[in-house]
This record gives structure tokens, C-alpha cells and sequence, in this order.
């Protein structure tokens, strides 16, 4: 882990100044209670907790642009908090400061139908969005598993199963209002589809995991609900067979809208998490999207594929709520991982690599993983190049930390060295700040200026994504 | 025209100076010739001219980072140059220094054909690396029209034709090598699809127009050339029925590959330069990609709404050579557009706006230009809501210059009231700069504390996008 004690470089909200707070904001919005500052503290991963001060549940916009003017006259820290479910520490308030929860702002501000966006707070979250938009015929694509909030997936650049044929928040972000370090208010972009108006503020504030400002709403891209909605599973002879087969399908163009893959050790995880009966071995979640005949030109293509490299029968799921349950069952494959052995803490990789060089990442990841008793199962967004491998780790044995450790140095050394990146979709935060120092170099620096000239004070999430030092 | 001289800050190249690059890079490379200085001092459009003191013909990455370090070390301005079809100035040494010319910097370092990518150095051109491309089955579609180099679309942030279905150059460019402001070269990204490493840099330095560093090495995302591509020209009763056809398609999720637009006014001009003779009436030039039973789909449902918006028989070019002939005349029609007049300037306006006010700002907009006696076309990638009017000014008649003026800013008012923006594709530069104030307001300046940051001397560039003195 990162020690990030050494740039530290703010002060603790002192008991007057949560008075202050108090004040402004009343007694229903700032909590400073132990169980609302631990559960604001505590994260998904592995990481120890880090109590804020106190949490300021925001209601608008000038909520935060308060909350972060009064911190900065201060120098206190401001950390940003969705929906908790990021896992690499990303939200968690290790020098301090102010949590500001944005759940409570889960309003849907805007539904343009005709234009295919919408405008949303921060805190809604994706399903409530989803849910929202069924009847306009319109779906937000971007799924990351958990239920996180539109705010959260923006700043720490999430993505999901869906990404291969419909992007990231990256492309699915249109336009933020963020609160800067001074406390402003500001709108990066319109709702054009496309601009070439200035920096492209839109995309550096996408990915900055909150070190940079606070995000408070967010325009997204929408898309069509597909005509047609194919959902499949297939198993495989071999690990080998199953990513060549994804592999093979994304070099023909075929635009498959999902495609993941779940190792055997994953597949066994699931069935008892999930209680279902798939067989136990490597398996490829699909799913198709398009008209009826695209849909049906995909799949042919697709199976002989998988014919050809040992796949087995398609098991298809083709009405909605068996779709839901299909996947359902791919969204709890994280805790399913975890919680194969009982109080276990969860550390979840996550490479990215040219899809080239996938079949070989995963062969010889598979073969480290096989070395170690450390429970291990992988998953992942596969036809973006882009999996992880989730360990099970018993908390009160360091000696598992320490290898799981060296595990995930040997695989990101193993992804960088094929022009892959150290995170696909999870971020830095805490935990891969070393990482990004081996796969950017002296383009950290950048980022650093980058940070000072917006943050000056470093009072925006410190000590996250990088030390502030240069090189 | 936004006066830049106010916000000089650099200084001019001193002969001495230009000896010491000379004895560094040579007579070939170093060049101080009046007819090569103009060359790199006049822009397409009805910008003034801007010469700079020296250009340099860069020959590496390595020649760039040296040029930086000695133009930083008298704070002398470097402007790169690539092909020089920029149409708001945006290459202009406004405040002298040296151009860079990146033309000769035109190889092409590694095509993935298996990962769908390609790194090129930034002098390469569009339809150079499309013919270079031709025997892997890839292309790259972002098509602006000019044959612009790769460097100078990345650093424009530009799009054009194919856009509407397979995104700009913020979407295509993966990772961006770059000479910083301190001459140092660094890498934006990896080669992974996705990444959610830090702060997007890519992206950041994507449409920055060379004010906080100079690409020299651009990784491209390419996409597999289409099993069946059908082009289709369809003349209409009304500008109205012309654009409803467009909005209808995108909104039925037809994933239209291109679809232009030309006005009465652009196809009058486009027969006369290009010597051809479609009906001189709103005009769509379609293209559609994908598989022979996907594009029979596409092609049924836009034709249905093209005739009951009062569209006419779709003439099609099927064959290579008919849509190289078509899509040929439809990237004169810049061209064609100014030559109305002989000895004229052109003017083009670029907003853009959400798809569902794109036929009442069309509509208003060529009410505003019938009341103008100065010839003017309409013409514009209308599937991403994004158009352009190009005039043909007497540039020995300040009146028309005065006129022009006062029609884009109502056109700018009238794209930015319907949350457009002022620029969809040929960004800021020298034209724009009021404009951007008007669309993002304080946001502007987040951008001027970025470029303080990366360019402290304001020798990238200078005088380009906005002035440097905060709100």
C-alpha cells in the first residue's frame, strides 16, 4: 500500500469549525456520528479505515460550493462519496476533512428524449436511472456491477460489461457541473453531441477521482433499447479456447454489446453465491443487441467461432427476467469471489491489455494463480482486453496480503510490458499509485501541474493517484 | 476579430537566436525564407497574415523537444504547423516565433492490425495513412474534408463526415506522444482500449491547438472497412423536409455512417466547380455501412422517411469509383462555396446543437442568410446536429467583412440559446475567442489556470483560444 502520510499537507476540522458547519448547514445535513463517519471510512477493499470528521449530507450544488469554500479558507480536506462501492480506496478520507455524501442529490433534472442525454444529480444512481428511462425507450449503458452512483462512475472513469460496444463514462459523459477548489460552480460543456470549444474540461474532470473538484451533475449520452436482446452462456474446454474465441469475434467487427468471460474456479464461486448449476469451467457470458437479423448474424458467426475452439452449447436466455437473472449472477461474481471463504476481505486486480495480447495475459496469469493457496477466480470485460482476478484473503493472516501483493505487482508488471495499463475501469486511489508511476512516467509530473494549478491548497481528496512531489 | 496584441508576452527571434538553431538543425531544416515564412503565416479563411521569424521542418520528436528548450530559454513562441487547412486562425504566429513544421515527421511506426490501432507520426496525412491502411481491411474514418495531417486533426479536435456513427478525434485518439512547454517528451497513455489511469491527458491535450505542448506522435483507434458501404444522393422539396429526414433516422437509431447536408445555394456551387449537375435543391448525401442485410435494413427505413418528408428518388453509388467521385465533390464544396465569386475569402461558420433543434436553428438561419446579399451555402455533418455556412467575401470590401460578422454572431447566439455550441469541429483559434466566453463562461478560466500551469511562459501558441487574464 501507498503511504500517503508523508504529504500531508492539511489540517483536521477542529471542533469550531464543525460548529461553523453545523451552523450553515443544520444538524439533518452534517453528521458527525461514529457510525455514519466508519461507514463513510470503510471501503470494499483491503484498505485500512479513514474516518472523516464529519459527513455533510449535500442537497445541491451550493451545498458543496459552501461546504468547499468554507474548507478551503480553512485548508480542511473535502472528499467526495457516492454510493461507497469503488475498491481501490478511491473515497476514503485518509487525511481527514469533510465527507460530502451526494446520495441524497438523486434527482433526475432532465430527460431529452429526442436527443438521446439526459441531465442527472451526482448521487442517482445507474438502475434508478435506468429504471426511470424504461418507458422512453431509452437505456444508460455503462455497468459496473454495483449499483454506484452517476457521480462516482464519472470521476473514477467506470465502465463495465456493457464498454465494448457502447464506451465508458469517458465517451458517455457529455457534460459536468463541477465545484472547483475555490468553491465555484462550473459547467464544463452544452449538450452538444460534439465540441471543439477549448480544453476539453469535460474529459479531464471524467477519471480524476475527485482531486480536482466535486462533481454535482452530470449529462450523459443515452442509447436505444435494442430491438432485440440476445443473452447467452457458453462454456469452454480450455481458458485458451474461450478468450480466442472473444478475441477472434472482436477482429471480425462482430459488435458484440457484452461479452465476459468467468474462469472455472469463478464459475464454482458464482453457483454457490448465486445457487445455480452452471457447469465449472471457463465460461463466456455473451450478449447481442440490434435488429432481429443483425442479432441473428452475430450470433451465427459467434458460435462457429466458438465451435471451433472448444466451446460447448449456447444456453440461451432470451426473456428480460431470464437476461436479469444471467447477469444478476455476473454482478455478484465480486462477493461470490470473496466470500468463498467466510470473513474474508476481497482485493480485486484489474489489467487492461491490447486484445492482442489478452489470450497470453490471462494463460499466464491463470499459471501464476495456480502456484498460490490463496483463493483466486477471474473475471472480466474481455472484449475490451480488460479482467480481473478477485482474492479471497483471510484479514488476520499478512503473509496472504504479502503474496496477493507480489501476485498483482507480477500481473501489472506482466499487462505494462504488453502496452497494456495498470486499471481498466477502477482508478488509482490508493492502491496502484506506484503502478501508474511505472506505466506513465514523467507524464505524472504533468498531472501534478495539473493538480497544483486547480488545487493549490491540496484540499480536494488528498493523497490520492499520485504523491504531489515531482519526479 | 479578437485583438490579441494586448496579451503579448513573448518575444521575437533574434538573429542571433535564429543562428544558434541554424548551427543545431541545419539550412534543410531551418528555413527563414520570405515565400516559406508566408506560406506558414496565411491561413484558409480571412485571417490577416502572421508571419513567423523562422520555420523549422522538424524531422523527429527529438528535433521538437530542442526547438522547445531553446525557444523556452529565451521565451520565444513555437507554433506547429501541419497541413495548414485550420480555418480559424489556429495556426497562425500571431505573436511570431518560430512555426514548426511537422509535414516532414510523416511515418507510419506501427500498424496493430489484430488491436485495430496504429501509431503514425503527426505529419502523416488522413489519405495517406487510408491508403497505407488499404491491405489490412482497416480504416480511419475521422474525415474533415482537407486532407489535414493527423497532428493537426488531433490538435483541432476535428471530425467531419464519418463522425456521426464512428466518433471525432477525441474518440479515435488512444495515446498522444508530446513535447511540453519544458521540451520534455512524454506518452499520454498506454495502448489498452480503455484505461482509468489518472487524469486523462489524452483527451486534455486533444483539441488544445499546440497552446500546452506540441504532438508529435499520435496512437490512433481504426475500425474494420464495412463488409457492404452504399452512398446515396436524395434531393428534397424543403430545407425542413431535408433535415427531418436526418433527425427521424438518428432517432429511429439508424446507424447511419454519414449524412450530409447541401443546401440549394452549396449544390448550385458544387455543380458549377465540380462541372456536375444534380437538381440544384436540398440535398443528403448518405453513406451506410455494415453487413449486406444491415445496410438493406438502414437503407429501407431512411428511405421511407425520406419520402414522406417529401424527398425524391435515391440516386446510388455503389461502386468505389462513384463514391470516391461523390464524396470528392461534397470535400470541394469549401471550395466551390468561396470560388462563387472569383478573388474572394472565405468565411466558415461551425455550430453545433442538440439533433432536436437542429431544424428550427437550420431554418432560422437561412431565413438570416436570404436577407444578405452576400453569397453564402449551407453545408454541414448534420447527423451529429453540427453545420456550417460558408460566405464568399470581397476582402477589398470591409462592409461584407462587417456583415459576416454580425450574421455568425447571431448564428453563434442562436446555437448557444438552444445549448449548442460555437464550434463542433474547427475550434477556437483566433476567431472563436468571445464566443467561448459566451458558451462556457468561468469555465474559461479552469482552462487559463491549465495552460498557466503547462505553459508558464505562454510561449506554445500564444494569443490562441482566449486571452490570458482571468475573469
Amino acid at each position: 500500500m501507498t503511504d500517503t502520510s508523508g504529504h500531508r499537507n492539511s489540517v483536521t476540522a477542529s471542533p469550531a469549525f464543525i460548529d461553523r458547519l453545523r451552523e450553515r448547514f443544520g444538524d439533518d445535513a452534517l453528521n458527525t456520528g461514529d457510525a455514519i463517519r466508519q461507514q463513510h471510512g470503510t471501503s470494499e477493499a483491503y484498505f485500512a479505515d479513514a474516518l472523516p470528521d464529519a459527513v455533510l449530507f449535500a442537497r445541491s450544488t451550493g451545498d458543496v460550493a459552501d461546504l468547499v469554500k468554507m474548507c478551503a479558507a480553512q485548508g480542511v480536506p473535502v472528499v467526495a462519496f457516492g454510493a461507497g462501492t469503488s475498491i481501490e480506496g478511491n473515497a476514503l478520507p485518509v487525511q481527514g476533512g469533510v465527507s460530502v455524501d451526494l446520495s441524497q442529490m438523486d434527482a433526475i433534472l432532465a430527460v431529452n428524449a429526442d436527443d438521446f442525454d439526459c441531465t442527472v444529480q451526482a448521487g442517482v444512481r445507474r438502475e434508478q436511472l435506468n429504471e426511470y428511462l424504461r418507458d422512453t425507450g431509452l437505456f444508460f449503458p455503462i455497468d459496473p456491477g454495483a449499483n454506484a452512483t452517476i457521480g462516482g462512475m464519472a470521476s473514477t472513469r467506470a465502465s463495465g460489461t456493457n464498454a465494448v460496444r457502447y464506451g465508458t463514462m469517458r465517451e458517455a459523459v457529455l457534460a459536468l457541473t463541477i465545484v472547483t477548489a475555490d468553491g465555484k460552480a462550473i459547467t464544463t460543456a452544452r449538450r452538444a453531441r460534439k465540441s471543439a470549444a477549448g480544453y476539453d474540461l469535460t474529459r479531464l474532470f471524467v477519471g480524476s477521482e475527485g482531486t480536482l473538484g466535486i462533481i454535482t451533475e452530470v449529462t450523459l449520452r443515452l442509447h436505444p433499447i435494442p430491438e432485440t436482446i440476445s443473452a447467452a452462456v457458453c462454456g469452454f474446454e480450455t481458458l485458451q479456447g474461450a478468450v480466442d474465441t472473444v478475441v477472434q469475434s472482436i477482429q471480425c467487427g462482430i459488435p458484440l454489446a457484452r461479452v465476459e468471460i468467468l474462469d472455472d474456479r469463478q464459475m464454482a464461486a458464482v453457483n454457490a453465491w448465486s445457487k445455480l448449476d452452471y457447469p465449472e469451467v471457463t465460461t463466456l457470458f455473451f450478449e447481442f443487441h440490434g435488429s432481429p437479423g443483425g442479432v441473428a448474424e452475430q450470433v451465427e458467426i459467434v458460435r462457429d467461432l466458438s465451435n471451433a475452439n472448444g466451446g460447448g452449447d449456447f444456453q440461451w436466455s432470451n426473456l428480460p427476467e431470464e437476461r436479469a437473472k444471467l447477469w444478476r449472477a455476473r454482478h455478484e461474481a465480486y462477493y461470490a469471489a470473496v466470500n468463498v471463504r467466510p470473513g474474508a476481505v476481497g482485493w480485486a486486480t484489474d489489467v487492461c491489455v491490447p486484445i492482442s495480447r489478452l489470450p497470453e495475459c490471462l494463460v499466464q496469469t491463470k499459471a501464476d494463480l495456480e502456484k498460490s493457496s490463496i483463493p483466486a477466480t477471474i473475471l472480466g470485460h474481455v472484449g475490451d482486453g480488460n479482467f480481473h482476478v478477485v482474492f479471497s484473503i483471510d484479514p488476520n493472516a499478512p503473509e496472504e496480503m504479502a503474496e496477493v501483493k507480489a501476485i498483482n505487482e507480477r500481473l501489472v508488471a506482466r499487462a505494462l510490458a504488453m502496452e497494456g495499463t495498470c486499471t481498466g475501469e477502477h482508478g488509482i486511489g490508493l492502491g496502484k499509485q506506484d503502478a501508474l508511476i511505472a506505466e506513465l512516467g514523467e507524464a505524472v509530473d504533468v498531472m501534478r501541474l495539473l493538480k497544483r494549478a486547480l488545487d493549490p491548497q491540496n484540499i480536494m481528496n488528498p493523497g490520492k493517484i499520485f504523491a504531489l512531489d515531482m519526479q
